[in-house]
């Protein structure tokens, strides 16, 4: 094994290709190694130490290290490293863990559907949703609504799906039957003046309006996130779900709440849409389920849409779809640890506690700078939005990358921290406590003095 | 831990919505839950065993429990239980990761790119090569060419770049930019005979025609599969990529081998494209890098692609694309165990060993047998195509389910096999001896005699 850090950044450099990142900044600015985590914390190849703000990417949810899971891992690695549940295979722990997970769910739900990742999850809703509107005889009820500023994954339907411009150029995204509505972004989408409550009616109305121009006859589902993640950490306004839920039911609509993030606590609530009341006929959940440790995704499928697949085998055959690791026994091992773990650590309940005292603490802190904008979240998923101008909202010209001097700025004192454009975004493991959460605050306040006075 | 046989039985059937399984087939029948493994078999939860001769799925290279890769596993969980390799930063195992694989690919590439699947390593690709035709000012030059047959992936561009009727119809797929040409299936697809260079030559012509009629100004990529799998373990006909190569080197179309099944050594050379001598341009792999003990894929990206990919910063910003568990530390800590055994072992001089020994042992035993009309394939891939007459080539009714009858009698003496259809399936781990695949042809037989005599 190779601990020479300066070694380690050149095999890198020159053997990745990165996930989002820039292939320029990473040829000049070399990679940051990490080699090491325990609890809230990580550790790179030079032995620096760094609080990680983001719970690697929002996924980190108990925190690194902890022996529950990565003992279940050894264990059941051990047992049966692999099998999978293709023609009706299946496994003890996925047999469990499906039945955990089943228990756990915000509405009645009938059935689990197993994947590695949030993609490819709201990949198999796509292909679940024109199958189940098939085979009701709705033909032309294809047509998928999601929002601006959306992410639900990178494949090129669901990155079709995300509502990112910077995930669609040069990509020949968006494909495929999809429309995309305004973000509920109050902030900077609100005509002036306009409450939380009305902004939210606008946006109803903006949806009702699409559907009646397309026809409710050709859409067949609406995607969203509880609070918008990637997008730029975006809460709903007051009142939004309340006024979009009718409205879909009414058109027969169905509603897929994208949990990838807000699964499994991170709200403050077990799962997002009982944060605001609303109730999913279908769920994305990916992240949380194992804590990051092992890659799983779970899609859960209401009776309204199992219902009709039940049926169908005489007409449609065998339900041709499904990946290779879906229901990976090792990863239901550690998805049941993590469950576990998420009801004895009261972790739901920590959030409910840390996330608005730390929420307090940003504000009161930064909520006066004059280059900062809105602070904004839910939870343990909150957002620091830099302007360069209070009173106009104003942003900085995007050539600075100010919310990338910050977030460097914060590494370097030791906070990881990640910039969606000039938004910077907090997602700690839900196992923090509140003396962490002030050293997260004090640390970036630090780091927003050092890039911006 | 629940270990009733009935009772998980009922657990799972009641919570799961499995892969690839009729519905009412698993509520008819029950699943079969498997608890344990080692070395070339499984168990289930009631004691029974089974020689698995799919390697799970195809996957499975290194058999089950191997010491190694568990205990990598173990320790890398613990060390660094997950980080990501977004916004320039890595970790000290993906790092060396990287650079081990690069060393082990077949022509010289430059880079290569994380995920979780087969299927989103080959949306990956989509994406990517999109991506590379739009920067190099070809923005027309973007369909892409597969085969019927074919098997890509799950997902909806994948599982539109896949070939198979029962994977798009009732989900509305294919959709995008995709054309398929005729699959390389000289056993029913040839015309009466023609030999099998001359049906080599015959696909050769039809694909430059495609080409031709559609414009090569506007064809990106050719996806293949060195040996087809699940689309009915199809090799090629002799001298098929002599044939294809040239042609799209000629049209500047890109080769993608998608050699998630096919790499690590299944076809007893460590890369399918070094069975059949060519060069591709993009590699799909995924599977037998981590011996399907963690989910992995990995997309190799080559000097021509990666040239025009690595100036692109200036215009296209950080590159937008990405999974969360793309290069997941614990994977890479499972291939870098995995690729070491492949090396240690020999285990791609034994699949050139067992593999022929295996097909040749099928062929004396069942080769006269009157329903089995082919007996095809390479290395440790190989399929038993079942007929009603073996002079006509007529195929059984779809609705007896032959090959799953047959999958069933094998189940029942302790072998697992898969039925594509009416071809039964081996895939067996890479590191079976000829001791094992006698047993393995023996109890395929007596199966093979228990249903059709």
């Amino acid at each position: 094994m190779i601990t020479d850090a300066d070694e380690l950044a050149r095999l890198d450099q020159r053997s990745q290709f990165h996930p989002f990142t820039g292939v320029a900044d990473l040829a000049k600015e070399g990679p940051t190694v990490m080699t090491g985590g325990q609890g809230v914390r990580v550790r790179d190849a030079h032995g620096r130490e760094y609080l990680d703000g983001m719970a690697g990417l929002w996924c980190v949810n108990l925190g690194y290290g902890r022996k529950e899971i990565t003992e279940a891992i050894a264990k059941q690695s051990e047992r049966l490293s692999f099998f999978h549940t293709f023609n009706g295979m299946t496994t003890d722990v996925v047999a469990e863990c499906a039945d955990a997970l089943l228990k756990r769910a915000p509405v009645p739900m009938s059935r689990v559907f197993f994947g590695a990742s949030g993609s490819d999850a709201n990949e198999t809703q796509l292909k679940l949703i024109w199958y189940y509107n098939n085979l009701r005889g709705k033909p032309e009820k294809k047509k998928i609504i999601a929002r601006q500023y959306s992410y639900h994954g990178s494949g090129v339907a669901t990155g079709s799906l995300t509502g990112l411009p910077s995930m669609h150029n040069f990509f020949d995204l968006p494909q495929g039957p999809i429309i995309h509505v305004s973000a509920p972004y109050y902030y900077r989408k609100a005509p002036e003046g306009m409450s939380e409550r009305d902004f939210s009616r606008h946006l109803a109305k903006e949806l009702e309006e699409t559907i009646e121009r397309e026809g409710a006859h050709t859409i067949a589902a609406f995607f969203a996130e509880a609070v918008m993640g990637a997008g730029g950490l975006i809460p709903p306004p007051e009142g939004y779900f309340d006024e979009i839920g009718p409205i879909l039911k009414k058109h027969d609509i169905l509603l897929v709440a994208d949990e990838v993030v807000s699964g499994f606590g991170r709200l403050g609530t077990y799962w997002g849409s009982q944060t605001y009341g609303y109730e999913p006929d279908l769920i994305t959940s990916a992240k949380g389920v194992t804590s990051g440790y092992f890659p799983m995704s779970v899609c859960f499928i209401s009776p309204k849409v199992w219902d009709v697949i039940e049926g169908a085998q005489d007409r449609t055959g065998v339900f041709g779809h499904g990946y290779t690791y879906s229901a990976h026994p090792v990863g239901a091992a550690a998805a049941l640890a993590a469950l576990k773990l998420i009801d004895e650590l009261k972790v739901v309940e920590n959030v409910a506690d840390v996330g608005p005292y730390l929420l307090g603490n940003l504000k009161d802190k930064l909520g006066q700078h004059p280059h900062i904008g809105d602070i904004r979240g839910k939870g343990l998923m909150l957002g620091v939005e830099l302007v360069q101008d209070r009173a106009s909202k104003e942003a900085f010209p995007p050539a600075n990358r100010t919310g990338r001097e910050i977030l460097k700025a914060a590494a370097k004192r030791g906070l990881i921290t990640r910039a969606l454009g000039d938004t910077l975004v907090f997602a700690p493991p839900l196992v923090i406590n509140r003396e962490e959460s002030d050293e997260l605050v004090e640390k970036f306040a630090l780091a927003v003095g050092d890039v911006l006075g």
